[in-house]
């Protein structure tokens, strides 16, 4: 799907709410719907012209021209009421905007800048659109979690998870083997987790030390062209005990169940429940304590979230994660974690992205 | 100062604007006035009781105790409207908002929430008291800026600057120092520029080689405790033309300039006029095409901005960076960039945080 694609399905769900235009002002959804990079811009998408109005300022005449050839560019550092403004000189009439990123400060300017124009409050109209991937986006993804995968192997095999080494430093070396491998950076903060540190779902790293019998966990990703990749492996540094055995067994089993349970058509819920059982009725319902998973793409969190208490069901071709833990305090955690594409309803079976061994390794 | 003292600044300037109260939902402000770093959280300031109320969620309960001892610590995802609610049940009438950060959605919540309590516009309330710094804040951007001098160095000393390593591996590597230094981070992405690309204000760093001949101009940073540097240097790869060297001159003289005008009641404007004209009087106006700095803390760009249409004078204790840069487009470009503290009306000399040489070095 060409971009100027997906400013098509964008105009047909705003002429079926009865929009004539929409004012993109998320810098991710101007990014995926202009092509464009740049920190400081605006988009207007006009329902009967496929040519979109792209406004960012001087810093950026060259940048916008290469990025978006199709757009009519206005240099304006003011970009969302220039747009607006523009809005109003081409005839629209009611004109959608994204009240889930306007400030109450700015909608006062665009209420000043669109005169006439009705402004209409269309919240999470281009997040639902990127919900579901487009083949230039997987493939994004893929390379994404090849640089991931590829150093957390580098890491193993070259020791770098071993006693004595700090969270600090295992992280930085991880975050480093990305880089080589080709990512752009980090999609993250990388968490790496050593001992009581794993029961912390989202523990930053620490000057504490890697020690035998720890559980290590690691949660990770690359960034590549602006998509994410997202993954956790937990290890077990020798010798290993039954109950981390035990603890990894169930949770391997719940995100394997996870996994299994996505397919498009399928409640969000539903697919949080059955990995989530798995854990339940071990008796540790307690100790995993947060959502199953949730969309990836140009932002590491973003639609679906596969929770409890979502409402919607799982769309094909959409990028998700799947994460059950089970946190134990004061003596450690696991959490297995994968990327995946939901399938089709030809062919249901999700695409693995984090194709990284899930088995429990002892080193 | 302490926080507690951050917040009674807070209390008074709300007196004075008749509110009883502010809900603080930008979350480096939330910090600021709390000490709480989590990534969910707003914070209840009343005029007449020094105690806090700060909402955060189920994840953070242990760390909002230890972050926020003096704080009165309420649980709950929803933490703004949870906290209008509040206002509402303790007899405030008139509740201040920042309306430059809440969302048009998220307003209509607060509406909703606060029931017959006013919300009334309080933007950038809290970024003002924050443009002057206090002790604890100044040794913090001392300790940054240190970690980020102590990083250059090395990597000058150790050859890092040489030709056949591309941008990304230099950024790369200086980053890395900075960790080794002491920096939890870096500040923003490192920009490294060699030959033409020096002529690009913001450029980022690509696989193009470092030649003979080169300007290589770096703006970094290291991150401390939350607080940032920023810091620019230009260098040239042997053997220097003369243009370079006029260049480089002009550009350290117009520094010098910005730095000599920094004092307290200084106009902005007028701190940008003084190095500016250094560059114009060469003939050179048109290729300085940014402000001459910005206020840097919490954040890397706060208030004030310093440039041509600034309003307002210098504040004593702000700290500020003085940048300007002179690009010619093809050719090469230089910037020299420190961050300072703007002195008192007492010792009106400002402290320089980046002590990192200034004068030409050829490598």
């Amino acid at each position: 799907m060409t971009i100027s694609q997906r400013r098509a399905r964008l105009r047909r769900r705003l002429a079926a709410a009865d929009l004539d235009a929409m004012l993109v002002t998320d810098l991710v959804n101007v990014r995926y719907l202009s092509g464009f990079t740049g920190s400081n811009a605006a988009l207007l998408i006009r329902v009967d012209d496929d040519v979109p109005v792209l406004a960012t300022d001087g810093r950026y005449v060259t940048q916008a021209a290469q990025q978006s050839p199709d757009a009519e560019v206005v240099i304006e550092r003011a970009c969302a009421p220039r747009l607006a403004a523009a809005a109003a000189g081409r005839g629209v009439r009611r004109l959608g905007f994204e009240s889930h990123v306007v400030t109450v400060d700015n909608h006062a300017l665009l209420v000043k800048a669109a005169g006439d124009v009705e402004l209409v409050r269309a919240a999470g109209a281009v997040e639902a659109l990127r919900e579901v991937k487009d083949a230039g986006e997987i493939a994004l993804l893929r390379l994404a979690c090849e640089a991931a995968d590829a150093a957390l192997a580098d890491l193993v095999a070259a020791g770098g998870l071993r006693a004595g080494r700090t969270e600090k430093e295992v992280g930085r070396d991880l975050e480093s083997r990305m880089l080589d491998h080709g990512a752009d950076g980090v999609s993250f903060e990388t968490i790496v987790a050593a001992g009581a540190n794993s029961a912390i779902p989202h523990h930053r790293p620490t000057d504490a030390e890697l020690a035998a019998g720890d559980f290590v966990k690691i949660d990770f990703g690359a960034l590549v062209a602006g998509y994410h990749s997202d993954m956790t492996r937990t290890f077990v540094l020798a010798p290993v005990a039954q109950w981390q055995i035990d603890v990894y067994d169930l949770v391997a089993t719940a995100q394997r169940r996870g996994r299994e349970a996505l397919a498009p058509g399928v409640s969000l819920s539903g697919v949080d429940g059955a990995s989530r059982q798995v854990i339940a009725d071990a008796g540790f319902a307690e100790k995993f304590g947060h959502g199953l998973g949730h969309g990836v793409g140009l932002e590491i969190h973003e639609a679906p979230g596969i929770s409890a208490s979502s409402a919607g069901t799982l769309l094909a071709g959409s990028a998700v994660t799947v994460e059950p833990g089970v946190y134990l305090p004061g003596r450690g955690g696991v959490r297995i974690e994968d990327t995946l594409v939901v399938g089709s309803d030809d062919k249901p079976a999700p695409e693995l992205l984090t194709r990284f061994p899930k088995e429990l390794a002892i080193l």
